[in-house]
């Protein structure tokens, strides 16, 4: 099975999708591969999010990946669903052990420095710092960097397209994760979905 | 034993107390009462609050918890003084399970993710957010209320009469805990109290 | 064995040191205690620092400690090399449980309530709050003193001469992390360093 690392380097942003209709599934998938964002992160915050994540998974080059997983049952049904790579909003031991054990690809939620020694403790190097904005900022992630050396962050929550570069230019951030691409709660629309993940795979990531 | 739920909601503000003297319990509970605000929380944090809450659970319709509870002995003398409910300002799996055990309604403090994720797996859906304003306020809230669907929050910590209406229009926010009402180090004023309490009570809560 | 109370009460500033190259080692360490500082925290964060540790050992007056130990593993390490006190930016169970057992003075990171009450349940009533400033500042720290009554902490992270005074006014404050006695990535300086040794000195502690 890929390494966490494989996904993270694919491109600069993960899009985070709240998906309420599954017939919205493909198009989206397709429009934000056709922009240049192949790695995508379905949260199971909706009741059509699995199904959302079989759909997207026949769309040509998209990884599909599963978001807000929060126990070990929801990490079973992800993967029954087909999802390739997991993503937690904050770790337990026994989500980390259950995702160790599935030998899934892992991103764990954090946002102290106990989360991470946790999650350093379970083998996991590559992390999700949440909600990056909102628990602190570039401050708080650039003092944890400078402690814990190993890591590699994907912040997500609160980032825009306009304060992606300053999240990326840190380097221990090797992607972040984005809610922008695909605003919740209006009619999808392929063509505007398409611009902006072009616009974020052009920035810079490292 | 009656749920959280039902303390959260029968009042928009649930007082949070620092007793000194327990001669003051009484008159407070009964300004809070007749002010409407029938559920109050002692906090263990003074050698006067056991005795507090014995004197104020005879005050006709006061309901009466335990606040700053750190661990299970101290949860033992609370329920032994007879607190109706339990809060913490953190949660430990320790004294979530032995809470869980004793079947008192339990309000744990969370300020995380992973607080809330290790909250959810011990059975507890309804949760204190504390130190509300100083640990992100209403961003933060907002960030963890979109992920956790399923959770209710009684923001506690820094939250006055004027800010509390903010914190009452998150559709997750239950309640809030107020320590505005019965400030401490002044002579009590039971008119001021019921008349604070009048305010409170006059918030909107869901 | 010393109580980490001794450390903490030996002066109001305990510079937080990233050492690149052994040989700065006891300059470093003679210009800190020659200014008042005697009580130094050597970061395992660089490939010298076991090795720097034992050379400012052999400086007179100089107690040394272990910075930035994130498991059992460099628990050990760091005890071998002579540390004498550990510090942690976090706090798990595996490393609360193994500074205990091996009985070393031991002040764990902690930046939430839920992390105190882990650390209180370990034993530990004397904390580190990181990082201090970029995680809430005083205003969370206020929060959580005003919970935890018998806690004293030592604010590490983004505190400078200027803004030490404040802290050290909280009656819950021991002592402070400080960073900018050595700036990393600079030519040492002894005079200069004995100069903001001495100055950090003249700092009030309580």
């Amino acid at each position: 099975m890929a390494d966490i690392d494989t996904f993270m380097g694919r491109a600069p942003v993960i899009p985070v999708l709240v998906i309420d209709r599954v017939e919205d599934a493909r198009p989206i998938a397709e429009a934000l591969v056709a922009g240049g964002l192949p790695v995508l992160e379905v949260t199971l915050r909706t009741p059509a999010a699995l199904d959302a994540i079989r759909e997207m998974k026949k769309v040509d080059g998209a990884v599909v990946g599963a978001g807000t997983v929060l126990d070990p049952d929801q990490l079973d049904t992800a993967l029954e669903a087909g999802a390739e790579f997991v993503v937690s909003p904050g770790l337990t031991d026994r989500l980390g052990r259950a995702a160790a054990d599935a030998g899934v690809p892992f991103l764990p939620g954090t946002a102290t420095t106990g989360d991470i020694m946790r999650a350093l403790d379970l083998g996991f190097f590559r992390l999700k710092f949440f909600p990056a904005t909102a628990a602190g900022g570039l401050p708080v992630l650039k003092a944890m960097t400078a402690v814990f050396g190993q890591v590699r962050f994907c912040p997500t929550g609160g980032i825009t397209l306009a304060s992606a570069p300053e999240w990326l230019a840190e380097p221990a951030v090797a992607c972040v994760g984005g809610s922008w691409l695909v605003p919740r709660g209006q009619a999808i629309d392929p063509e505007a979905i398409r611009a902006r993940a072009a616009a974020a795979a052009q920035l810079r990531s490292r």
